[in-house]
């Protein structure tokens, strides 16, 4: 057994980011005296899962061959056949597995299956890799509400805007271009209706200059106070635009946001704003695996106050430009208490450009 | 001729951190054969230099040896003779220097006669680490003010408390125990007058629960409102306390803090406040070198503004605690366009315990 190899499944399943979802990015390497005689991963949502696709680069010479896998192989007939039973048919010796399937109903049923063939099981090769890889699809596959992300651009004193509101652009080419790859790698984009009015911003993905899939939009908005002509609107032809409102919202208005193809989620009026824990059921439901949430900062402070982001991305500008009215990253209300703080764990730095990005996850304990 | 050497020459230099000052920290190694014969540094304001502790751990063996220093030698008659004439004396053969004095009046007269004894003279080997071991000095030496690092902890999300002003204790112990560590290091400690009133600090110096030397504390305060009764004036019998103020101060309450020993420094009233450059004359005028300074977030932005500041050291804690009102680490007017952004420069990042520390420069330009 040699961690390289799982080291290397692990690389050709992050190809996968962006067009899996909500399945799991998944990488197999078959392995053979040492050497790499067969590799795939999974590539699209709907697609040959990971193992197929190595056993089928391998053809015959599986057999008796050691597999690499990120995660347990399936067990379950979906939209292709059980990957445990290809396992098996190809001869396959020995498996080792980085995780089990985290989904509570098919966990360990793979395992089973290749044990009860007599083929030797190894789990837990670089489980935190794969874990951390696949943290979208552990979140939705557990709870079926999306993962979501805050991101943010501030300067280092924290301020996502100067007291005029200036706020283009705070942060640098590199860090504005790896927020198109996020974009890429999340189902969903959020922002509140107050960042839709004042930026005015498409929320599309570029990268290179080239258009990439764009996320699904979402407009937290409770009143249903955002314009019919936002740029956002232009760009129904080619994504999904939700506005998840409330009753206060206009019906007239809800209508004819309908006809232009708008999707409106209906929450409960929670104080006069969206509930947040109900829209995530509903974008759940309909297969919103993932969020990138783009703030402002009073919406930033209502998904963390109702505990729905799971990591923050901090991207931080060197410049500072003070001012006490000035906007933070976090607004709202705000905690009264420090040992109420919301803790964030896990926390890592690095260069971006100029910038430093800082990301954490956010401890629900 | 090996960096090594001047890696070591650097390394000692540091021992003098918190004792040369205003001097700069000097580090010497000489060496004969490849081997280092003796070695020494600048310990306190007043005595030896680097140079001379070396050549005396080296005695006879000098002659004929390398020296490695990380400032150019002295010309000149101070506290102790010119070291250029005592490393003649010796009979070095060569001198290796890392950087050349930053004092205008006296740089390169050391090396001048050095080489006019035809002593072999190389310049610039790791001269960047040896500019940033004494930044604070090269600022000194050329503009007879003081070299201020703006220290601030603050939550991920920008902010020195919560919403009720709760700000203790903000960043983790690992963190509270470098900026003591700070403290020991610069001769003088920054306040405003609210952050004197509300937190009522001792802005002493604490290390492994001993005592050190307490740097000189500065409050700014234009209209002397700080009580008499503040726990600082308890510390009057083991530190300097500067009140700095204007004319808007009463007289009797002047004379009162003189009684009890407290330094006034009257700057012209500048629109209500401390004229902060004249600040910075004056106490450079009275030998203080370097200034930590601790906020809060007003005075933070005014000596941005006022382009006092040389230094940030952010201590980001991983917690958030958001809130529009909560204060940031730079308050005040702020400026309103982002082209005018105060830039930081040469941006690192650190992780201190739990916390991450980011430094940098601010430009001047």
């Amino acid at each position: 057994m040699n961690e390289a190899f799982m080291k290397r499944a692990l690389d050709i399943a992050k190809k996968g980011s962006g067009y899996v979802n909500p399945n799991p990015m998944v990488g197999a390497v078959i392995v053979k005296d040492n050497k790499i005689i067969g590799e795939g991963y999974h590539e699209k949502f709907g697609g040959n899962h990971a193992e197929v696709n190595a056993l089928k680069m391998a053809g015959d010479e599986a057999k008796g061959a050691e597999l690499y896998v990120t995660l347990e192989p399936c067990s379950h007939y979906g939209k292709t056949p059980p990957c445990a039973l290809a396992v098996v048919k190809a001869g396959i010796k020995k498996v080792i597995i980085a995780m089990e399937d985290p989904n509570p109903l098919v966990s360990s049923r793979g395992i089973k299956i290749l044990r009860d063939k007599g083929i030797d099981v190894v789990i837990g090769i670089m489980k935190e890799e794969a874990e951390k890889l696949n943290e979208v699809f552990i979140k939705y596959i557990r709870t079926k509400k999306p993962f979501v992300v805050m991101k943010t651009a501030c300067t280092l004193d924290g301020k996502i805007c100067t007291v005029s509101g200036e706020n283009r652009w705070i942060s640098g080419e590199a860090s504005r271009r790896y927020v198109h790859y996020l974009r890429s790698k999340y189902m969903g984009i959020m922002v509140g209706v107050d960042t839709a009015i004042l930026d005015n911003p498409l929320l599309t993905t570029r990268v290179d200059n080239k258009k990439l899939r764009s996320p699904t939009a979402i407009i937290v908005d409770s009143k249903l106070r955002v314009p019919f002509k936002l740029k956002i609107f232009d760009t129904l032809s080619e994504r999904k635009i939700i506005l998840a409102t409330t009753e206060l919202a206009e019906d007239d208005k809800v209508s004819k946001f309908k006809d232009m193809g708008v999707t409106i989620i209906k929450t409960p009026n929670k104080n006069g704003r969206v509930d947040l824990n109900y829209l995530m059921n509903e974008l759940g439901d309909r297969g919103v695996d993932s969020i990138l949430l783009e703030g402002g900062s009073k919406l930033n402070f209502s998904c963390l106050k109702e505990k729905i982001t799971d990591k923050v991305n901090y991207f931080v500008a060197p410049i500072i430009v003070g001012g006490e009215k000035s906007k933070g990253t976090v607004g709202g209300d705000g905690i009264d208490h420090l040992s109420d703080a919301i803790k964030i764990f896990d926390v890592h730095s690095e260069k971006i450009g100029q910038d430093i990005l800082i990301t954490g996850y956010v401890n629900r304990r």
